[in-house]
């Protein structure tokens, strides 16, 4: 019985997993681009228009893209669907959408595939496809 | 040494996958989707502008897209990397690019990610996100 409540306790990867987009759509929404991207390895890989290798070179993409706090407007993901990889890793996939003035932009959205590895410091995007 | 000689007759997983991409763009280049859809998992999963989910309906998506031969072209992968996830699970980044005449719709091509996992059958793609 108490080896059952400490499994209770502890949420299993796929709540881990939501968990991480979760933080990573509040840090969006406070504007704190670097607690956004604490959900990345330092190695990941970013796939869009082209190949981003590295967290530094993650970091410069969303300054560039996203340079003030109303052009990051509001963040919301949906759809997501979380898909075990053996016990060390996972893919998901979902939707997301921004919400932002014209002058910032306008609305914008699409949809993502991730890959994450189970690190020590938790589960962390190695691979982000967002299109 | 018998042993070793084994293991080199045995080409690693990282060639396997390779292999699969091989058989597919040689079979697209064939126009045999049919063939070419073998390099999918039967519940595999394909995310384009939409996600499409299991093999019968990622056919009928190909058959939509390309419904001739001169339409399919002549395909070409390119900038193929590979990487493990465990055992079990590999990803694969690369670009494609599919050259055809101006009436078939002109050339176009792009980048995808790939999840393949090992089965009975070999290696077989479970996510296909392609743009």
């Amino acid at each position: 019985m108490f080896a059952a409540a400490t499994a209770l306790a502890q949420p299993g990867p796929e709540a881990q997993i939501r968990a991480v987009l979760t933080r990573q759509q509040e840090a969006w929404n406070h504007g704190d681009t670097e607690k956004f991207l604490q959900g990345y390895a330092s190695n990941t890989t970013f796939v869009g228009d082209k190949v981003t290798h590295g967290l530094t070179e993650l970091r410069v993409r969303y300054q560039t893209h996203y340079p003030t706090v109303a052009s990051m407007g509001h963040l919301t993901f949906s759809d997501v669907e979380v898909h075990m990889l053996g016990e060390g890793y996972a893919y998901v996939i979902g939707r997301w959408r921004l919400e932002r003035s014209a002058e910032a932009g306008g609305d914008t959205g699409g949809i993502y595939t991730l890959i994450l590895r189970k690190t020590e410091k938790g589960w962390r995007i190695i691979l982000d496809h967002t299109t």
